[in-house]
């Protein structure tokens, strides 16, 4: 079949398309100029900063013809309407707040990305609304409570959750009436009616791309994980005076579980492991540690194989601590399912990344898609991220993989245009 | 030979040594009221708890006859004359100085067995004098620099170390004026004239007799040590998004050097290699560790197995380091040589032991004998440490092993009563 071209389409001139680039990596730089803290990227949920991105944007997207509103949560939506009415609306975005002394693209990239699409529409309607996002909160900063956006989205925030407190004393319901909005109309936030779909470009923030010299990745599933305390016990005692076969010496167990956490995932493919933190007590150099306390993060993409090696691993804890006369006690820190991104959508991404397919990948981090994918079939192109470096102000982005990436979701939108609504989630 | 009875020597009856063991006990407690610390056993140099224990020491020691002097490095030190003058002077004690939260025996046992041996002898005369001393000075807390009582009577301490300041910025030089002495007398502090042996009670602060179950020890050597600190940097990346092959996780490296040093040591006799610290940064949970800094500990009665073992384990950590991308920069932290004690006094404090000899081992703890023994023949008996706790509020000893400790004691100044002074130091 032949398609005709949309407005901003790939059979867009190349300068368009970087003209469409060099606006998004523009507007990156005009969101971090509003910050919490200065001297850095700091931007919390619903901060004054906050405030004056909403003002920004709100600013950009109103110049598109488009309508833009707070939600209740404090999320920046704005409605690009179709080409008719009462037709369904593609969700396109991500989130605006930032983890302390941040990069400018995490999130807010697919923020920027999502306007910019509107943006090169030039005024030309699609057979389905765009409802651009940015999300409020992700990065769980100021409540220690994560997706307080997009859970709002779906309805999945509680009274409890509004009660929830930040280092001041002030209740989560306290922040969002500070910020002029109301939260007992927790509905006001939730999905627009006909909303099919939800669409988020983000940095890969890991360095698998670069490492395969691609530009892009279609996140596959955002893989699931389990996360645990081990507390070693032993004795401590004379570093001096100990002979080796009367030690109880925690860091030793430690030790050793953390080699065999390395060697378990070297061994499984798609399995990470990770020990992040580990203390050990009485921490002076010559006396044998007694205690011994560290981290364990084990995910996968595959959740019986992410559950079995997390046992095969406290097994083995269990075991090296047995061993040396030490007794372990572990805390269950919680578990989080793998959610698979959805199958039809990721195809169309994928399809639209012709001739250069964009890599099929999973996600290790956490994202609004994978809230939103509870709900709604939902999508995610991965960008290439130099050093694999996020979370930090040295974060960055490439204009051609920006280029790139809004080529492949102006694909998208077109290829949606024209297999949407009739099947919302199909294959296209 | 016969050998005539010596008053308190092992000829006296089975409960004068009990009352002699009661002694020491209750010594140990009357020292341990004096503390810089309530609620603690905490006694530094030169605080004014050392004066308090310096007045009842001294009143103890003149009760028996002993002339008593606070040297110009404010140690302790009694004088039990003999039955002729211008013999030899045996030097027997410990130190009174504690850690922070100590127990009320390390140190402290061997200056009250020593009063307590003088008080054994009813007001007899031996052979040669008896220098009972009480170190003012071993464990290194004030100053962070240990044995400064010891270092002082072999002339081993310097200018430069008299100028060493305390966390409030006081130097030793002005502690030691403060205190009522003059630190421009060094010479004043130095061994006394003749003074042909040192002989040092101590716990052992270790679990060996106890694991044995056997309450005495005499020390064949204070097994050398050295020290080294070990930075693995790595690379700080996401948990989540970074592969296991495109990691540099600083902590799976040091892991692996913690579980080779282990290794070592449990397959090489006599070697004691601990890792008692370790910091890793930035220590979340779901950040892979860029850098871990830990210390090795590593000791052996043999230098060269020592040293050898010291480089092999270096070269592994290398190893270890470059498999993971990691680099790895080491710091030498000094190194001590081992101080074998005088073989002669061993046997001769062995046999006294008879007909339960006392085990010979090696002492993995420094001592001020190790100081000693640089100038004259030095040696150790070692009391079984119960669950081989000390520097500890709990640090124990049993009056069955004091008066072990005192009947051996006694038999081996009778014999160095026969022996001496004729060949000092020689085999008995």
């Amino acid at each position: 079949m032949t398609r005709p071209s949309l407005p901003g389409a790939p059979s867009q001139s190349v300068p368009s398309i970087e003209v469409g680039a060099r606006y998004i990596l523009d507007l990156c730089d005009r969101i971090a100029a509003h910050t919490d803290v200065p001297g850095t990227i700091t931007r919390t949920y619903l901060s004054p900063a906050t405030a004056k991105v909403h003002a920004l944007l709100r600013f950009e997207m109103e110049a598109l013809g488009m309508s833009v509103r707070v939600d209740s949560v404090g999320n920046l939506r704005g409605l690009y309407p179709a080409s008719t009415p009462s037709v369904p609306v593609l969700l396109v975005g991500s989130h605006i707040d930032t983890v302390p002394d941040a990069g400018r693209y995490d999130g807010i990239l697919g923020v920027a990305i999502a306007i910019a699409l509107v943006r090169s529409l030039e005024g030309k309607r699609l057979p389905y609304a765009i409802e651009v996002v940015a999300f409020s909160e992700e990065e769980g900063v100021r409540f220690k409570l994560s997706f307080i956006g997009s859970r709002a989205l779906i309805g999945d925030l509680t009274s409890q959750d509004l009660a929830r407190s930040d280092a001041e004393g002030i209740t989560i319901a306290q922040a969002i009436r500070h910020f002029g909005l109301n939260p007992d109309d927790l509905t006001d936030a939730m999905l627009t009616p006909g909303t099919f779909a939800y669409f988020e470009p983000h940095i890969e923030q890991g360095p698998v791309l670069e490492s395969l010299g691609l530009p892009l990745g279609v996140v596959s599933t955002i893989i699931g994980q389990s996360r645990y305390d081990l507390t070693f016990q032993g004795k401590a005692n004379h570093a001096g005076t100990t002979p080796m076969s009367l030690r109880s010496d925690a860091l030793a167990a430690a030790a050793a579980f953390i080699a065999a956490t390395e060697g378990l995932a070297n061994d499984t493919p798609g399995l990470l492991a990770t020990v992040g933190s580990i203390h050990a007590s009485p921490g002076a150099v010559n006396v044998i540690p007694g205690s011994a306390v560290c981290s364990l993060d084990i995910r996968h993409a595959d959740d019986a194989i992410r559950n079995s090696c997390a046992q095969q691993l406290l097994t083995h804890a269990e075991k090296v601590a047995h061993a040396r006369g030490v007794t372990l006690a572990i805390v269950d820190r919680g578990a989080q399912c793998s959610v698979p991104m959805d199958a039809a959508l990721r195809t169309t991404l994928t399809s639209a990344g012709a001739p250069h397919a964009p890599h099929s990948m999973p996600s290790g981090a956490g994202h609004d898609a994978m809230i939103l994918a509870r709900k709604i079939p939902a999508a995610m192109l991965f960008l290439r991220t130099p050093g694999g470096l996020s979370h930090h102000p040295d974060e960055a982005v490439s204009l051609e993989d920006v280029a790139a990436a809004l080529t492949t979701s102006l694909q998208f939108l077109q290829a949606l245009s024209y297999d949407r609504p009739h099947t919302p989630g199909a294959p296209s």
